[in-house]
């Protein structure tokens, strides 16, 4: 199935509550074929026949349920950028030029994107916590693939990455996580510098650092040579483990604070969302995730969690003009969002005390 | 009539209306005693004598319709943070120190600080636009005071005063305003820039440059040398209408502006108001700004400017301690300005859509 935007309509499977931390987990592997030149230095012909070669084994690999393909010079910008923002392909890909796509397969997470930096890059996509599970899928699928192609691949080195940052196991294990408690207390950037002296990158997944939107966070390996792919999934997950409990304890020590702190920014969140005129992705996302702690700690009814995180992505440029039907300036879309936000959160409400 | 604090409840004159600029006016002179040491230099004893002796001389003045001396070392910390909160003493003066005070006359605006850097700081204090009104009571009551006493002064020089940039008239004139148009589109700095330049200060009232809470702005004039009295008045009323003008124009923009930015305004600051469980007093003088901008706007109803800019004194950490009659540490006094003024504006409402 060769097919447009409608496909990408289906949402993220959404199995969180509002209290959960681990917002989701994934895992890509860069490879490209052997004797075949990377797709920035192939001529636009070369790179036309790796796509197709590559499109083709994808969509008939046993692996994928129900793959869709994607040439991105077929689509539209926006269609580019509510793939961009669903995360399913690369700000790079998305600029697009000749034989550049992916293959998408919703029922298990799976995608692919063809010709970005590296001619194959392979990605796992699953809900909470499940590096493990992406895992085993990622290798079937690779294996599948190796049937029918032979990757760029050094005994000494291990897998060839047209960027020497991937050079190795050319993977990438990143696990999305809601620290809204952290943040709020101010102790994010305490946490960061720590992780990133072991060796591991943790950053806003939508802007920088403590300005991180809706309190998102990724954790990343940075390693991908001189260290096994089961030994990065192993310490990326005890990380994990650590921000979960230093999160609870964060909500923790809010809720026990001898001021109404958190009562003060749950009702600052919902004021805001009640009255404001306009609002940037980055605040709605920042509402959205204030209202997820409200609705944690009994302060917030009407929502739950799995819409507001799914709200997260809706909220974005190009989903929000999907969602409008037309294109939208940056002006528009703040005016649209602020309505759209309250009206599909028609039914939030403060709990007690005003 | 040597007082406590019960004259110090009655309330500033309060005749304005939402949408005005100006806030209040205000001159003082400074003004010493021929042949004593300045404050800083004379000794207890000698500060003392002053002090019987003005205080006295000012309890007697004619222009004086009801005048209440304050003896600064009877009060307690919380009875001088009012009066510092009102601007009827200077910071300096509230810190005491033997022989130091003020005579307040709430009835003609007249404030006499003694022994403060100078002898005597004459004040005149007026709402609304009124340097002339203020520098007529003001001649006057100096005149009164130099039938019985001789003030230090050179011919040359003219008043002397004990730091040099008072010496020559001794006076300060300063008008206070409401710029919240200026504040939101971004262009106070530029304006205070421009006024800096001609020789005027424009500062905030509470808070530095464009963090000013509230809005509130003091523009003031630097030169006392060189400089007539009356020309210095003329002068500060030139700048001052342009400023009104200036504003006015600002407010008439952002009703105009092609996004509701007005209104996201208004609405973020209604749904903090409404939300908020702690306010510090720059917070709750901003939210006051927003709701006057609101009123004139037809955004809001349910209140009177006058009520709204008389709050801007009682938010204030010595008001609101003695309207919660006890004392609060700062984060209590944040928690009890929140529910203060959700409860004297509890008819405060927003108007049309939600």
């Amino acid at each position: 199935m060769r097919a447009g935007m409608d496909t990408a309509q289906q949402e993220l499977p959404a199995a969180s509550v509002a209290g959960k931390v681990v917002v989701s987990s994934r895992i890509r592997l860069a490879r490209n074929l052997h004797g075949k030149a990377f797709p920035g230095w192939a001529g636009a012909r070369e790179r036309q026949r790796v796509f197709e070669a590559l499109s083709q084994l994808l969509m008939d690999e046993g692996q994928l349920v129900n793959p869709v393909l994607f040439e991105i010079d077929t689509l539209d910008p926006l269609e580019r950028e509510i793939l961009r923002e669903r995360h399913l392909i690369s700000t790079e890909l998305a600029a697009g030029g000749g034989g550049t796509g992916c293959v998408h397969d919703d029922a298990t997470g799976l995608v692919a994107m063809i010709n970005e930096e590296d001619h194959l890059r392979l990605q796992a996509l699953r809900p909470g916590l499940e590096l493990e599970g992406a895992w085993q899928a990622l290798r079937r699928l690779e294996a599948g693939l190796e049937r029918h192609v032979a990757y760029a691949f050094s005994p000494t080195l291990g897998y060839l990455t047209a960027c020497p940052s991937n050079v190795g196991t050319g993977m990438r294990a990143s696990v999305m996580l809601h620290l809204p408690g952290l943040k709020l207390l101010g102790e994010v950037d305490q946490v960061v510098r720590g992780l990133n002296r072991m060796g591991f990158a943790v950053r806003g997944a939508f802007g920088e650092g403590s300005e991180a939107s809706g309190s998102l966070f990724q954790v990343s390996n940075q390693a991908t040579l001189g260290i096994s792919e089961d030994a990065t999934l192993q310490r990326i997950s005890g990380i994990v483990q650590v921000l979960v409990t230093l999160e609870g304890q964060a909500r923790q020590r809010l809720r026990e604070l001898p001021m109404p702190r958190l009562l003060d920014h749950v009702g600052r969140i919902f004021g805001v969302f009640s009255h404001a005129a306009m609002l940037t992705a980055g605040e709605a996302m920042d509402i959205l995730s204030g209202l997820m702690l409200g609705i944690e700690s009994g302060m917030i009814t009407g929502a739950d969690g799995g819409s507001l995180e799914n709200m997260m992505w809706t909220v974005q440029p190009g989903h929000l003009q999907r969602e409008a039907r037309r294109a939208l300036s940056a002006l528009e879309r703040d005016v649209f969002r602020a309505g759209y936000l309250r009206g599909v959160l028609s039914n939030v409400q403060r709990t007690g005390q005003q």
